[in-house]
């Protein structure tokens, strides 16, 4: 008998009243072994959906998740070098770990990013990633110390011993109307970056219409709950808060997104690209605790690239194979010459969805070419009839609904746009 | 395709909108056929627990219910006198079903009553009536028309065609810690007794430690729920909110309370059961629209003990059958002389639970002889080692957790308590 009762946590949490730290272990562990139904957790989940949890909670349920499975540890694995990890609440066109992860490397800092498939209008890493010829997401926790010794980096999928508390309750979430709440998807996104054994965290909190949280008020009490959640793990976390009103970059799509990754490790690529990485590289290494590197010298000079080749050949793929291309595209033009004024990065995250970049549901499979090239972006002068978006897909018939979501989505006008800041904030442990 | 989707409508309401008549359709058919999982109904039911629902979503919550299964209908049966039905919501020793139908039915109203079995503390009628040796509860719908035409009264269980999707939620509510909604409570109660098809009901809402609603504000609600219901229906309903304080009469358990059933149909029985089982008659004939009868003459002349003999000869039982008793019992005494002060209903329902009267899941047995006997009554004057409780169950290893849980919950002091109403409330379509 361990005392606790599935009905009387839930009513604890639903009058409003905050959960002890037994009840919050016994019915997360009692719920990962099947003993607490799908039901009563799902009941539980909506009650702290509206009724909140406070600081403590929120740390011990995560400490409770992390519990669940196993925890890694790089710190044992003597690789010589600190460790420093990112992790995107996601966005449209958002990319950016791929440069990110060899740069950091490159700068001398163990980078072991295990990352998610997308669902829905965001893209996912190891989806981009896997439109490289030969490219394998999965490796053994020995492949991926192998790899950061030999590498420096490695992007690959989280293993199934990583939080499966967490793992069972975000599908439950998925499909019960209780993902939105704050507490909930700041301890999912912790206790796995946690329990994957990082000392240092730079988190990237999307805001805007292509990112989960829409307001920077949001956005500020997720990232300050995951600051702190990681400080008080023992984890150097710091948050940038980020716009997400338009997609980053030109390029929302598998194929097209590493495409586009590539050029900012040759030294090009499109600037919020470049900047964002650089800014996050910064952060990366000085969570980590390296100084007197500066990330812009190490695009310049290859380095980076060197360490990408190096981390997809390491993980099967050819860096230097042309990459999958749709076999159709639809170009749409502007209607008239003036400024872009607007681009909306949810329309065109659904856009690249509804042409087969992105999943409705797990276990489906993607378009490695499917997408949207932004040829313009808000603040750019164009001529009638220039290119705005080329659509891409594997499907003629998927152009229809990719054109209905961009209707309306973007627009030309006379005057050109007020300039919008890509990084709107910052909060580390000291707060914002 | 349907055009509704679950998430959609629990994030609805969990967002403090209000459910179209075309999402609670969908979202209860979808149910009652499992397509709508029970995670999501649960999360649903949280939702609504804790955001509401407005009086039109309420009456097309429990038309849907309705709709689930099959609607009774005593009009098309031609009886030849009016319908009337009662439903508690639940209390410590009530008892009042048992000589109430017969009574009803004595004054000329057709009594077809289909009640339910005991859960937790409060018991069931199904349970009482079972301990009568030879007595089942399952008719049909043509049995129990036939008996309506032979004795005018019937108590038996609900079909399982009555509203299958009340069914099944209530049973998910239970164990997800959304039971105490008054939404859900009021259209779980409503939907059932509307489909069976009284023409006429009333309602007896108990308030205090030993009923659902702990204070006369939320019996009030529910009442006024509940009548709202009815009404818009079509169902002459009116409600009681009666005091549950303390127990009703003076026995709890399932052969006990026949027994006193039986001595309030021949004109004797404890005061406030006769005062109850009266004022409730007099509203069900006032419902029905009989005038004219006094129920108090159909105790005294034996009319009403006539129609129990006849309803429960006509469902296999033998009226005079001597009833089950249980093999142990054990009396408290007053430990010194004075008023009986206070005897708390809850504590009397969970002893008689615990001595065997009640169940722990569905599907358990219950024992017909174990229950609490109460010698004396708050307002009762006794002398040191007079009995107060005698406690009667099959297994004397029970009797200390019965004691466990009376003590310190009934008390002997200097000075007669202040006497407690034991009518409350009157709310009808009019309001209170």
């Amino acid at each position: 008998m361990s005392g606790h009762d599935a009905v009387d946590v839930i009513r604890a949490k639903r009058d409003g009243g905050r959960l002890s730290d037994g009840q919050i272990d016994w019915v997360l562990d009692a719920y990962t072994r099947g003993e607490v139904a799908d039901e009563q957790m799902s009941a539980l989940a909506m009650a702290i959906l509206l009724q909140g949890m406070d600081r403590r909670e929120i740390a011990r349920w995560t400490g409770a998740m992390i519990a669940s499975g196993q925890r890694l540890d790089f710190e044992s694995a003597n690789l010589g070098r600190p460790t420093a990890d990112k992790h995107s609440t996601g966005g449209v066109g958002d990319k950016i770990t791929l440069p990110l992860a060899p740069l950091v490397a490159a700068c001398g800092v163990a980078v072991p990013q295990l990352s998610g498939r997308g669902l829905g209008h965001t893209g996912g890493t190891l989806d981009k990633l896997e439109s490289i010829p030969g490219w394998r997401a999965e490796l053994t926790y020995e492949q991926i110390v192998e790899q950061l010794r030999s590498s420096g980096g490695v992007i690959c999928a989280a293993t199934g011993e990583i939080a499966p508390a967490d793992r069972k309750l975000y599908a439950l979430r998925d499909v019960t109307g209780t993902v939105e709440s704050i507490p909930l998807i700041a301890s999912s996104i912790m206790s796995k970056k946690i329990a994957e054994g990082t000392a240092a965290l730079v988190l990237d909190v999307k805001v805007g219409s292509g990112a989960f949280m829409k307001n920077v008020g949001d956005a500020s009490e997720l990232a300050r709950t995951m600051v702190e959640l990681g400080t008080d793990a023992g984890v150097r976390t710091v948050a940038l808060l980020t716009q997400m009103e338009v997609p980053l970059g030109r390029t929302a799509g598998n194929a097209l997104e590493v495409a586009e990754s590539v050029r900012v490790l040759s030294g090009g690529g499109p600037a919020d690209v470049v900047e964002l990485t650089l800014a996050l590289a910064r952060e990366m290494l000085a969570a980590a605790g390296v100084t007197g590197v500066d990330p812009a010298e190490k695009l310049d000079d290859g380095s980076a690239m060197d360490v990408w080749r190096a981390m997809i050949s390491a993980q099967g793929g050819d860096p230097a194979a042309p990459l999958p291309t749709a076999a159709e595209t639809h170009v749409v033009v502007a209607p008239e010459a003036g400024y872009v004024t607007s681009m909306d990065a949810y329309a065109v995250g659904v856009a690249a969805w509804r042409l087969g970049a992105g999943r409705a549901r797990q276990g489906d499979a993607v378009s490695a070419g499917a997408g949207v090239v932004m040829h313009a972006k808000p603040g750019d002068r164009v001529q009638r009839g220039d290119p705005i978006f080329s659509l891409h897909t594997d499907e003629a018939t998927r152009f229809e609904r990719a054109l209905d979501v961009l209707n309306g989505q973007w627009g030309i006008g006379p005057d050109a746009p007020e300039p919008m800041p890509l990084i709107l904030g910052r909060i580390d442990s000291q707060g914002l």
